[in-house]
């Protein structure tokens, strides 16, 4: 297993699609010398995008957030979130109604804001249900999983409605031993509970890489052999790049460490086209 | 699909083992009729035998509550639960340390009276946690999920030691159309996060079949064709009994609705001996 | 559940996609009336598109092969296959070595003339395997099961390389009753020896939607709200077409039968937009 | 992770039940120092007990194989096998009608003599199945894959009758680095083709060890304390063992390295009470 230097790496490259969190930033904030690198890759006019599976913040929100946090220079539409493609597809298919959600008043704001009333599930009345046309998962926060989950798994008993995942994760860092169960741990519950799949958003599917390509080529001509997707999950950014037919690139700053990354990789039969220690050396 | 008379087919048997709940009672109580049918039992000289997925009472408490509802004659030792399975599996196997657990004080004090002491997950403090020694997931309630879900798959991915799931049924009936969320269900919400396997406690599995089983013939000579298995619940009460070599009798007074039978029969290739609308017919 | 008319509902739509088994024909050939509902969209200028889950004939082969059935004016370029998929993927990230294959000789032959060397599982010698570089499940076809999946297995053992699955699809229909193991069926036995999971090409993943959508845009202008996509099976037609974000017909010609369309629906929660017999009506 | 001796561990038990491959023998033959092992078991008056998920050879069979290859004096009785479990399934529940059946002659003759009539797969007329009352996976061996794996999927459409899985292993090893296939991998297939659960007999399922404890206490009195398993196979003989009560052992002279050892313990949470090198040492 050879680890390469990520700048060698990526000068070969016309694009490079950026994982958020393990990659740019991590639990203490921005990973030291992220901005040298982004510095680096605008000197060399290799275009960026951030793939990030998040839908607990808007496109424009996320920018600032990166600002917040000390990273210059990132623009609001550099960034593709999964809450992004959540929210296109419930435009182009819900066209009606009220949605249900589980998740904060924060997130269903800027996902739901398709002209339809929406409403948490904590203030659904089971009286007054058949005029409910969708159901979003959004976030882990902002409800009480004691009764939320519950009453969730209940309205859907009720109701035969398209259920949306607005970011698959499972689970996300809180610290550096220490992880919190994500809005796809929780759908999960809820899919296993009712024996029945939703719809997923985020990477690994290739929804938002297509997004990703599709926009960068309104400015320019790529292909996809010169875009390089750096990710720190072998099972959502690498499967996903792999899949579009991008180069990968694993980097070892986040969920996948140099002590596990050949271990998972044999394991899994996800093979990254390049290994770096991080984006920054 | 032939639906027969409870007591035309329970005769022939000199033993019947009950599953509790959509069998004996629902969420209303008892189910109306419920004492003639096990005074019809006695009055033939056949055992009964109650088996339930049930972590949160102890056989004594159960029994109590049995003669609460109104159910007369249900001694002590007629009653097997998942709960009495975990607890010997405990005491055989964890010999030492503290065993941590998910569930209400009441759950913990009688499954974990193995001379260990006992901590809740919400009383664990993450620098002293070198002497737990076993982790039990045994109820739903007693805790608070936002935090005490993502607490327990924190400890586990810091101690590698056994975890017990003392009732593996994913969820229970609250009323004629709600359910909830039961142990099985969030213990497979940590297997998931975790992507590991715990041991799991209750029907299907053979265990409490067999201990009912070798009770049952400590007072008297029982082959397995000479027991009847009665419950609502093709993937628990008839898949057990039926591998266990027991003769089986699906009833339609829980679970399983007269309209659905025929249908997750066929679904699921679980196909009980006998279908009869209840016990009390 | 309304059954509508098929051609109602189409000639709102600026396209429609197809899919092919099941729809356009089935095990006994060309479905009834089939020309006569390709020429009404042709005369209301609806573009169309074919989508199939097949990985053993070519683009050409497969346009002949409509012929051969007796549909006239099927063009190549109006056809998406699976296989077409997966072929794009190996020429974008394999760039050398050798390609090991289940398959027919024929669907290697289109799928694999990338420059690269391709061998047969059965030609393969284990004293010799450290050039090859990836390994496609092609088709159910052309290998003996019982020597070369174990010897599948074995190679993939031994390396650990990108596996490719030319059609997801698990089982396909041989007779009105009758269904016969797929590709993807057979891949899935291999995922399941090695716990590992490979790359599937075919519905419901995203990528035949997205192709077909570019493919199409680039001779006019179409919204995917302006798409209709047609098919009899909801987990893959439907589930794709919906998470796509296109509109969304079931069929009740092939795989879904009309006495099981609603309780399919219930059970998976894959919603179509509108209910059709077929597409002749 | 301590490695310990064998005979140290052992003689603290009054009984030991041994996993067959992997521990008694592999690929080669007996594993050498077999014999010593077994002679000191009986030096010490420690009870022997051999259980395998096997279910090619009835247990005469498999006590003249150990002789074969030069064990001497494991005795008939002292066999336990997931065939006979079958086997006794089937005399239990299944009382009339034919018994169709994928696997050799042998194996069919052994398990399904119980009165019934027998039909291999591929003899099996569809125009005469109306009388098939139950079907049994009983081997890889003694049938055509590509035929009789579809017409076993055919069959199980058309009859909705008890399938039982005779061995749940889904592979054996059959060289130092190759492994086959076995009778629960290709059950699993059609299960998966179904969408149905099967009937598994063997290890880590409590019935095997439920009989030898059972058979063990005709001739003496022995408590689950007293009782140690050993396993070459975390996820069978451990698990299995560990969920009945019983102390184990994993031996790293079969499926499971040294190498592997604490980190498959680690992911799996399956945790034996011992580890020794083999049972000779």
């Amino acid at each position: 297993m050879e680890i390469l230097s990520f700048f060698a790496v990526a000068e070969k490259y016309k694009a490079v699609f950026l994982d958020s969190y393990g990659v740019i930033k991590n639990h203490k904030g921005l990973i030291e010398g992220a901005q040298n690198t982004i510095d680096f890759l605008r000197s060399r006019d290799i275009a960026i995008r951030i793939l990030t599976n998040d839908a607990s913040r808007s496109q424009q929100q996320q920018a600032e957030s990166f600002l917040k946090l000390g990273l210059k220079g990132i623009d609001t539409h550099e960034i593709v979130t999964s809450g992004m493609m959540a929210k296109q597809f419930l435009q182009q298919k819900i066209l009606g109604g009220r949605i249900a959600y589980l998740g904060t008043e924060n997130s269903a704001e800027y996902i739901l804001q398709s002209g339809l009333e929406h409403v948490a599930i904590r203030d659904v009345q089971f009286d007054a249900i058949d005029d409910i046309s969708a159901f979003v998962f959004l976030d882990d926060e902002g409800f009480d999983w004691n009764t939320d989950i519950n009453k969730t798994v209940n309205l859907l008993r009720r109701r035969n409605i398209p259920v949306i995942v607005a970011n698959s994760d499972k689970l996300y860092p809180v610290s550096r031993n220490d992880v919190s169960v994500a809005t796809g741990g929780i759908a999960k519950l809820v899919e296993n509970m009712l024996t029945k799949k939703f719809i997923h958003f985020g990477k690994p599917d290739t929804q938002m890489f297509m997004y990703a390509y599709d926009e960068l080529n309104l400015s320019g001509s790529f292909s996809k052999q010169e875009i390089l997707m750096v990710g720190d999950n072998l099972n959502t950014d690498i499967l996903g790049g792999n899949k579009f037919g991008l180069k990968t690139t694993l980097v070892l700053s986040g969920n996948t460490s140099a002590a596990d990354a050949e271990l998972q990789i044999n394991a899994s039969g996800i093979i990254p086209d390049y290994i770096c220690a991080s984006i920054v050396s």
